[in-house]
């Protein structure tokens, strides 16, 4: 990197921690650049931000479409601002990868967020394959925080393995649910459930009140056949309508107390730092496949071979063992 | 590989095909076996076999220690042997690679299935970190499929991922659960849930039948909150007992009904060419990390680097992209 570069990178940096908010979504747009030159710049960066980071509220949200979830943030987010918080929301939606951006990007759907001075809306990051979405989020979480924001909202669409990476970035989850149980399948990925900090059925207003009610009697018993994600704090089912604002207080005081909880007994710095050693093996096995995808030989071979498996013509160890070969040989 | 090497092979492949017991030992040992003259050779025997295999009901089983899983497969297995079947049990414990081996390797908690001419039980493979334990089971169920098994049984005890990785080596997967519930915590792993394709609650004799239809009821509720795993084959719940027998021909007329259904309609085809494409994936990034990691300058980069991501000294994509390129230079 050249010393100009490095004395802008700094300056950027400088500008982060003064709260700038060009400067946060330029550097945003840094640490989500996959360009090589602007990857050095991006390590700059998140070196001189990193010891300013780590006081926020990381907190996960997901929910099947149609529950609500614009909705519940925008107003939960409005509760936060009126408590003097100021809150970042990141978006993770693999999807847009293909689509070429999402509906997450969309700042209209959060008009009381949107244009507020406390409040910083980022889309998915878009486009690329080295360095997975979660990572690039990873950065951009660090990059608010050292921009002064004391409640990160990580939000995701729930595409794929999106809650998961989510759920290893944050420091608790919530699940939304819209009301509905007995017969009525609520689409909920399997596996998800298994992620929650926090169950909340939206929606509990009007006629739906008894109905959510149920569906989060429903909840609580699915919970109690599983074993609790953290043995000291099972976890909660609650009732709330991002409409009327019911149960959101209830619900913000019980996030922030399991917050409280798991930063005075150490669990928070324990979990933070074994997620952060987990993502760098999964991120390290990511790009070692990826590089060695890049290359046309171990491509024309892979599709090859990935056709002899389906068929039965080759032994899944046997194909393993050659495309390893074909990318990394054996010492 | 010598000819002399060449020709045994071929002659222990034939045997295999025979029937022959110790044959069938010797193979799975080769296949299993990490030595790199045995992997050339366990890949003629796997060519030689793979077109004989596949004509087996792969069933995955497990359950929490305590639910009576080996007297789950003593009886289920005896009633399967009675209908004429020949059956095979595999372990799968990636527990065993610290302990030096496990309970599993144990035959005598099958009394009536050990020494059965039409039974094969094989213990959990031990030791080397080359090629996953998954990937040696699949390899050992297909020598089992070519020595003629019908029925082959993948058991695994539950610890960390090995029941994701059962799941996709077999065709069905059944969840064994004690009766209790309400706020009798169950301990099932968190996502085990979501791989059954049969629940089904054990014990269910003299005192803990109702226990046992009420343990039901909760799995049948919970279940309908989650997204079905297959759309066209909703997860059953049943009760039965492994102590007296009851449930037990319900059970298998169950498990059978469902694989013949995968069978016609052309889903057991793709279901398992799709697990064959996936398991390639997942064995060749684990190979390509598993290589990197026999460097030694690699594996101080990385005890240094989990180091700092843990405190916070340098993002996880920078440290990620230094351990990648350790290993593997970018193009």
């Amino acid at each position: 990197m050249s010393d100009d570069a490095n004395t802008e990178t700094l300056e950027l940096a400088g500008a982060v921690l003064d709260r700038d908010r060009r400067a946060l979504a330029k550097a945003i747009t840094l640490v989500e650049s996959t360009r090589s030159d602007h990857r050095l710049q991006a390590e700059v960066l998140m070196e001189t931000l990193l010891p300013h980071s780590g006081q926020a509220v990381r907190l996960g949200v997901t929910g099947t479409p149609g529950v609500g979830k614009s909705t519940f943030i925008n107003r939960f987010g409005t509760q936060l601002l009126a408590d003097g918080l100021r809150l970042a929301v990141l978006a993770v939606d693999p999807s847009s990868r293909t689509t070429g951006g999402s509906i997450l990007g969309d700042k209209t759907r959060m008009p009381d967020l949107a244009g507020h001075g406390d409040v910083f809306v980022r889309p998915s990051p878009s486009g690329g394959i080295s360095g997975g979405v979660a990572l690039r989020t990873r950065d951009a979480l660090v990059v608010c925080e050292a921009a002064g924001f004391d409640t990160v909202i990580v939000e995701t669409v729930g595409v794929g393995q999106s809650e998961t990476a989510v759920a290893g970035l944050t420091d608790l989850f919530l699940l939304l649910v819209a009301p509905g149980g007995g017969d009525d399948l609520q689409g909920i990925k399997r596996g998800v459930l298994e992620l929650a900090d926090v169950v909340a059925i939206n929606k509990a207003d009007g006629e739906l009140v008894d109905l959510a009610r149920r569906t989060a009697a429903d909840y609580q018993s699915a919970l109690r056949l599983v074993r609790p994600k953290r043995p000291e704090l099972p976890t909660s089912v609650v009732t709330c309508s991002a409409l009327t604002g019911d149960g959101l207080g209830d619900l913000r005081t019980l996030l922030w107390r399991i917050h409280r909880r798991l930063s005075e007994s150490g669990a928070l710095v324990r979990l933070r730092s074994q997620q952060a050693v987990e993502q760098l093996e999964t991120e390290v096995r990511s790009l070692l496949y990826h590089r060695s995808s890049r290359n046309d030989r171990f491509r024309r071979l892979q599709a090859e071979l990935q056709t002899d498996v389906a068929e039965g013509r080759i032994s899944v160890s046997a194909a393993a063992r050659r495309l390893a070969d074909a990318a990394l040989p054996p010492s």
